[in-house]
């Protein structure tokens, strides 16, 4: 068994939900600590590591330790696969930053830094790489990031941005018996919904690669009690966003799908937010991983921290192991063939 | 302003949601052991009173002291009114009944009970009747009921039975941005929603009093992040069930409602039943009652312990101050007229 599959099965077995790193940024840092000429820094969960030579440019390889909620205790390691919660969505590729930070500076033809941060799979505002950039700027310096999300060792370019919004329908309370004397608030989900699943994604091409937005309702809770109509519904719905524009338009569009049936006392609020990043194909670092790569790149669909370093001034891409339509499913894996060619392709690139 | 009154307001000022009676019932218990030749007995957070006396027959008044969840402190005392949570279901009630108790013996005609119970506002299997029956059913025995409900003082006979029904539909998760590779449970909301909204009342007329059933979804939940396509979405319903069908005949027709929507893993469950019950506008107590209350008698369209007492063998009807209307509304109100009315007749009923 690789040591890449091994790493990745010991992580998996780490659970981190989002919130609850601190055993996983435990673990990660006392790996990196072990390893001679880079300097370690801790902030909260969040682990950076960065090599201290004077190479004219600095790569930064970037990970999130977190997992959407689930049941962790699932995993199982195969002879050349690891599947359970985080298996893709990405520990696999946790393990290939840390097994080439263990061999930090061998042929490097660049500074290398990597980040694992916490925090990314919820609300933006909790982000580690914020908390990080809150903290010490410096931390993130790089010319240009490779965020390792799994992209099945393939050029995911730019990403679609994210919007949340709250749909709140309201009725009046009545006895259940007398429902006439009420307005039942879950009742009137129907309209909304349908508007929402008679969404057309939206499809825009830029530079060569696609990107299709997606509308989803993700949360619903409502109800008083067994007998009470009830008098308030919460519709929480999900819009990814492409780069061609930003999630405040893509919020107003959103709210024109529901409009009409939005009464008096009802609310549409945006709750979170995080914009798009175009695609950085013609960086020259970022060609090399697409020629590395020896696929076409395409779109990442996605909401990944490429536009957090967009934002820091860090032009980004997707690249990291694992099948990414794997990602949030229960039986989410990661195979050995995947793990090694990530493994290569980076390697290849810190070489230079 | 009256003792009524003034007895309403303290007993609303004690918040009684179900399961949390206990205050309430230890100001109703003080106040009856006050009473020289009342037997006192409390089980649980339930008293019960009984005259001592040797006359031929016994007449029950019963009343719960739960109220629904909502904001006991909005509780407002006018001239001639009480508003706040409970005034009307049924702690108006509650203040006349304790009121002829302390009139104990005076001119009665027959043994007289009352029974103050707990959680009646939820699921029935928690419903301190049966706690009583449990522990001695002869605290219960009585040749006809009055279940004190908000009636507006008229004879309102017999009562719908309620079921509870839980429908749970699958999905499979996937990520929001790649919607396709799962299935959104919340959007499979749409259909079932529609079939419920569109039920049509069924009246039913027995007895010259029509009844007329319900449906309503009540309760939903369902999602598991804001970036997961979610797996699963719970809705419970509510179906008011007329006396002329029992509560398992309802579930089917129910379930025949929604099942063209349910796919392999989903479930439809009733979780909460209670049957209805008959009037018993024969009965020579309560033809007396339906003479003193002055008014054409009605069907109760909610349900009440008058099943449950029916279950016991014990004739029942619902009779008490306070519009049946306003019950589970926010601003539910009792006023002073009405429980002077339903003390007037009330007394009369138990001075023969």
């Amino acid at each position: 068994m690789s040591d890449l599959l091994a790493r990745t099965a010991r992580y998996v077995a780490i659970p981190s939900v989002s919130g609850e790193e601190r055993a996983l940024a435990d673990e990660v840092e006392a790996s990196l600590r072990a390893v001679a000429g880079l300097d370690v820094t801790r902030v909260g969960d969040n682990v950076i590591a960065r090599t201290t030579g004077s190479r004219m440019s600095r790569i930064m390889l970037a990970g999130h330790l977190d997992t959407v909620p689930g049941d962790a205790s699932a995993m199982r390691l195969g002879a050349a696969e690891v599947v359970g919660l985080g298996a893709c969505d990405m520990k696999g590729s946790l393990a290939v930053m840390v097994e080439l930070a263990l061999n930090a500076g061998a042929g490097f033809a660049t500074e290398v830094s990597w980040c694992f941060f916490a925090r990314e799979e919820i609300s933006r505002v909790h982000s580690g790489l914020l908390e990080i950039a809150a903290v010490d700027p410096k931390l993130l310096a790089a010319d240009v990031a490779v965020l390792c999300e799994p992209t099945g060792c393939v050029v995911e370019a730019g990403c679609q941005g994210t919007l949340r919004a709250e749909l709140v329908l309201r009725g009046a309370r009545a006895h259940t018996a007398r429902p006439w004397r009420g307005r039942n608030a879950i009742h009137r989900l129907i309209e909304p919904l349908e508007a929402i699943r008679a969404y057309e994604p939206r499809a825009v091409t830029i530079d060569g690669v696609t990107f299709t937005e997606q509308c989803q309702a993700v949360l619903v809770n409502g109800g008083v009690s067994a007998n009470v109509v009830p008098d308030e519904v919460r519709l929480t719905i999900n819009q990814r966003v492409a780069p061609d524009r930003s999630t405040r338009e893509a919020a107003a569009v959103l709210r024109a799908l529901v409009a009409a049936y939005l009464d008096e006392g009802d609310s549409f609020e945006v709750v979170d937010a995080a914009e798009p990043a175009l695609p950085q194909l013609a960086h020259p670092t970022i060609a090399r991983l697409v020629e590395l790569s020896g696929s076409a790149p395409r779109a990442k669909l996605g909401y990944t921290d490429v536009a957090t370093f967009a934002s820091f001034g860090v032009p980004a891409v997707n690249f990291g192991a694992g099948d990414p339509e794997l990602a949030h499913h229960a039986g989410e894996s990661v195979d050995a063939t995947d793990l090694a060619r990530c493994f290569e392709v980076l390697g290849l690139l810190l070489e230079g």
